[in-house]
């Protein structure tokens, strides 16, 4: 009887339910998660991009809403992760820093740069900043003309200011600084403009200069023998992503980007510290290992992009790891204790190499590098100087053990030319032009870090430059370049979920908690290197203009 | 036995739906509605701003979620109200017309006018636009530089281009230009800046100018003895907001603003025809009647609100009307097709009238107000130049016969000077500041058009300069200077639902439908003359940047 009577019940309920259009499975009360805050550039040291939280999920993301937009008042790219700390959201554009109350959208303070007129034509690949650093009661941030600032946590003031180098050279910064061992680092822009790379160390207090290391080695310097005569001193090697920091060993892993001129013919040798991963003490800036990429690389693939920390089992071994998704193609799994090469395998179209010669750790150039280096013949090479993944962070899923990365899918013609410099001009030495042969010119795919294999991918004929987030509820967050914010199982890479945010997304997506409710944010505001170079007349119909984005599961 | 289940099952699903969270009230699937455009500037010639939609309603609006936002690439304010004809949405910036596919917020085409270098420095109140009208193939709208413009409405091609005056005098347009009888009828800005108001009849075919009808009486003209000398030539009565169109009685309506400049004693006499609505026909310009709001009006009371029509019982005799919150804090109601005063009450706090003498039509001028014409003593009057209520259009509720409008609520201190013209500099002739004595200084008002009386209001601290609409769901939209947008009981006046939507709101809100759902529409970007004039910090925390909205009800 009673059995009976509950059957009843559930049909009846079943036809309630279907008659008001009211689906269970989405309407099941979402449980509150825990307060959770994003305190660093990548949701942590690792730069894992990843989120515990469960609340957005497969089943519930349907019903993600705006909750608010901010209007960043710049039509200029929004690269900007922001940060959500002690109740407050801090978000950067090139010229803004801005506090805001991360539950309204109401601004709490903002802090304008007044920029010297010149400064925007020595940026080579889009006006943009990616980020604040907060440690203490200070937020740092770099500047386009080449500054480090310190505001005032509460209030946005000025507290310090320093010049890291003349910007009328071809130097700027767009880097996130990164807090380690109480050291402020910052890296420079302007590989492209006959630079030499460096890193500097500041004193959160005070502004005081601790220390800088150069990322080329001069003449007289170990590693000076690998570049001819002086060419090391405007040899690039920019450090124009920020590094991670792993608190146990004390090591600040950091990369290193393109030498230059492109054209290598200029600067035969391995070109040390160029295209390579630098593992130093913090407070002092000593080089404890390196691993170099792409020695005498001249293709432009800087080694700059984020190297993510996990601990993986690899070879039946436990290590602890860093990773990256190189420009060159190939994703690299280094021991972060020793900089042992543990695994290179391509993760996208390449042909600039046979692979990596996991002996020496150096790349077995193919036949049609060789014969570009032999001739200086036009040659087209698969990834471009934009690279297999370019800055646009990927995440990892400590569950799955996989990565998640927009991945660029287009090459270039390249023929070297005879170099010759000038302060803050291009200073190339190629003729070049991209070949867009395919028509999916990226993917977002899942790829095994061990193998390089992608377990599944999603193509877009406009490629992605979004960072991708993933959290425990089994999605990947990414956003477009026509400005729909997305997301997508992450086990199938179907999609699950889209929004159109006014403009094109190249931000970096968080997630984030408060009062039981889940978040997610991301900046709007089409601009980079692919908008800039690419011609691509599709985007002709996106329209600049950057705001901050918070959605959250409809509260009803 | 059935009894006892079927109380046991509802007893069932109460637990259930409250245990989901999913109330069935919220949940009931809403019934789909008819295609409903916009065609016309006020949703209607009638300038109702009024909806028969019923889906979004005081029931289900707090499931109002953004379907999608675009960015108008405009740090300027967004007064523009969109339009949406045969499946596409068109909207204009004060440099930018564009169209749109309004269920996703993709760009269709956008065209761009490219200005001289020195036209925002003449116009008084914010570098705007308020949006475009369409006929046949193409979209008409005005420039900043004093120019009409025709585009195709497939591809935003310019198809005629013509200059209405040259604007270096001080003339502007921000006017959507009015169909009427197949004549394309625009209006004019710059009444602070001693210009001599005018509306001019366009081909729409060819551009060719087909009337000019000037609103101040040249000496020679009727009316002229109402203006001292040739003061009439410099006398004001611009044409800034767009007038309405009876097509039975073919008759247009169209409001004229201030006398030039604003110290009235430089003009002594009535000044027809300024602050007054002409009853013209369109064909030709011809006056057919006219009735004037504020004789020789000292405080930049403009008579250029909307002008709605209405049909109304007016002591119990059924009427055509027309009717309008004037800026000098009245309410009128005219028989629109005589042009008889049937009306006329204060709907806000004013000190200049005793009221309206229904026998003349004139205001009954108050002791301060013929004080300061006596004395020239610095007095303090209600409301302000900014008016009872700004051009923001208030919208009216048929059913309910009621208008709801943003009213302003405060006065300002007045003093004649002497005047001194120089063409394209401020010409008012006046020492003044704002008294802001109260702290509403606004509110969203519902008006007895009949009496002037308020049913209810809603205050806001910082004034509302946003439009309103109401639909027959019960509901009355309008945004914040502060950005959120806002739904509110049409009976009680209680705040039902709002969103932030990144910047401030200053627009014209509007609804439709498209296979089967509705959705309501919105510019944000703030920006117009109480930003410019107010000096409310509270505003500085409130980011410039323009973007179009689309809100519909969350799909699940």
């Amino acid at each position: 009887m009673k059995f009976s009577i509950a059957s009843r019940v559930s049909a009846a309920i079943a036809a309630m339910v279907f008659l008001t259009g009211c689906e269970q499975k989405d309407q099941t009360p979402v449980a509150a998660v825990p307060d959770t805050e994003v305190r660093t550039l990548g949701m942590g040291q690792h730069l894992q991009r990843h989120s515990t939280l469960t609340q957005i999920n497969k089943d519930t993301v349907k019903r993600l809403v705006p909750v608010w937009n901010y209007s960043l008042s710049d039509k200029r790219g929004q690269e900007s992760q922001p940060l959500v700390i002690d109740g407050v959201m801090y978000v950067t554009t090139h010229k803004s820093t801005i506090a805001l109350n991360p539950l309204t959208g109401k601004q709490v303070w903002k802090h304008e740069i007044d920029y010297p007129p010149q400064t925007p034509r020595i940026v080579c690949c889009g006006i943009v900043n990616r980020g604040a650093a907060i440690d203490g009661n200070k937020l740092f941030r770099t500047t386009l003309d080449a500054h480090v600032l310190a505001l005032d946590l509460e209030t946005g003031k000025e507290v310090w200011k320093k010049e890291a180098i003349d910007f009328k050279t071809g130097y700027s910064m767009t880097v996130t600084p990164l807090i380690a061992n109480g050291v402020v680092i910052t890296g420079m822009s302007g590989g492209e403009y006959g630079t030499r790379g460096f890193l500097d160390g500041w004193d959160p207090e005070t502004g005081e200069r601790l220390w800088r290391r150069y990322t080329t080695a001069a003449p007289d310097e170990p590693g000076g023998d690998t570049w001819p005569g002086d060419t090391a001193m405007a040899g690039g090697g920019p450090t124009w992503l920020t590094g991670s920091y792993d608190p146990e060993l004390d090591l600040v892993y950091w990369g290193t980007g393109n030498g230059g001129p492109w054209n290598a013919e200029f600067r035969k040798g391995d070109n040390l510290y160029i295209t390579s991963v630098l593992a130093m003490r913090p407070k002092t800036g000593e080089l404890i290992w390196y691993y170099q990429f792409s020695p005498n690389d001249p293709y432009d693939y800087d080694g700059v992009n984020e190297l993510v920390m996990a601990e993986l089992e690899v070879d039946g071994k436990p290590r602890k790891i860093i990773m990256q998704a190189n420009r060159n193609g190939f994703f690299y799994v280094l021991d972060r204790e020793t900089g042992e090469l543990l695994k290179a395998n391509a993760f996208v179209r390449q042909n600039w190499a046979e692979g990596i010669d996991m002996k020496t750790g150096r790349p077995i150039e193919s036949e049609i590098t060789k014969h570009m280096r032999a001739t200086s013949e036009k040659v087209e090479i698969w990834p471009s100087a934009l690279g297999g993944k370019n800055w646009m962070p990927m995440s990892y899923d400590p569950e799955r053990k996989m990565v998640f990365a927009n991945t660029l899918n287009f090459g270039w013609t390249y023929k070297p030319l005879q170099p010759s410099y000038r302060a803050g001009v291009f200073y190339m030495a190629v003729d070049w032009a991209f070949v867009f042969s395919e028509e999916q010119r990226g993917y977002l795919k899942a790829i095994d870090p061990l193998t390089g294999e992608t377990k599944w991918q999603q193509g877009s004929k406009i490629p992605s430059f979004s960072g991708t987030l993933n959290t425990a509820g089994g999605l990947v967050f990414s956003g477009a370049m026509t400005g729909e914010f997305q997301a997508f199982d992450s086990d199938t890479g179907d999609k699950l979920w889209e929004f159109q945010t006014g403009s094109g997304i190249i931000g970096q997506p968080i997630t984030w908690a408060k009062d039981g409710r889940q978040y997610v944010t991301i900046a709007s505001g089409i601009g980079g290197a692919y908008v800039l170079f690419s011609g691509d007349e599709r985007l002709a119909s996106v329209p600049a203009g950057g705001s901050l984005w918070t959605f959250a599961l409809m509260d009803d």
